[in-house]
């Protein structure tokens, strides 16, 4: 398992983690498998998506604020209950496939961590399974 | 694979279950990999929030049902169509690390089976995949 | 890893995959593990659902338009933002698990290849990995 820290600088933000995670599974020196990407807080996630255009994450975060917006009533006392239902709708998880020592992603995916109640030091961990 | 039997309670409702996956990984005695929480049903599902603060559970499923409202037009008869929506949404599986034989968790993780049309008897299927 | 193929016909659209997967993972004869199920595309997506009434994905499609409306303000100039939105919500993978050669899924769920802004030629890529 590996350690990835990300600091995050706003409230919602989607923050391109891709090639930490090819960096981590070239180290690892495994021909195929999967690579688990997961994140231990429960007002982020972690998601696959379009980064060659930026406006795409934008777009993705108002999105979700339309969906789970801030103005609606919430029991919990911190005010982040939207980040929370975020968070398990677009997941602590991703995994991508490897194949020959590198993950395996279409033209356009990266993947995203996603803060939904920044700004903080936040952390993901990656684990690898080798297949065959 | 482990099967868990989970009786549910309500129409909708949270139920935490890290307790039942933990056991069930130790009980494996391995050392290190994943562990997949899969449910077998389409009305329900599988996701890791924060339960120290029983509002977030609840606050959750209510963003869901603002969301995908239960008023809503639909066409499949049984009048669960908004719970099929959440249950693909949130998704029918988890997966988490595992370390020294044990779950990795974040300090307010907690994993929950999610009910969206109960009361229901329901089922978890957990696999573990020893990594190295 | 195995690669599928599947030409989708109109804009949104669920295509049940089921039997793709089910017939890859017996050619594998792979006793026992998961199979990852990856989409490679930013604005599709995979998920679990019910399939015998085919009220249920239209259902679903229904609720994810509504939730994501295509009318809302987006910046990405390509008109396809809601389509990014459900793709990163329903995810770009679901994962089954494998027992005596063959995928576990409850009595009611089939796996689902989602199109949201085709129609268009799309991939579907499957790894295993074996289990004890």
């Amino acid at each position: 398992m590996k350690e990835i820290n990300v600091r995050t600088n706003s409230r919602t933000e989607m923050i391109d983690i891709t090639s930490l995670v090819q960096a981590a599974v070239e180290e690892r020196k495994v021909k195929s498998g999967i690579c688990v990407i997961f994140t231990p807080h429960t007002t982020a996630a972690v998601t696959i998506n379009e980064n060659a255009d930026p406006d795409v994450p934008i777009d993705i975060i108002s999105a979700l604020e339309r969906a789970f917006p801030q103005t609606a009533n919430y029991r919990h006392a911190e005010g982040n209950s939207p980040a929370h239902a975020k968070s398990s709708l677009v997941g602590a998880s991703e995994l991508v496939l490897i194949e020959d020592g590198r993950i395996v992603l279409g033209v356009w995916q990266s993947i995203f961590f996603c803060e939904f109640d920044g700004p903080r030091s936040r952390k993901i961990f990656l684990s690898i399974i080798s297949g065959d």
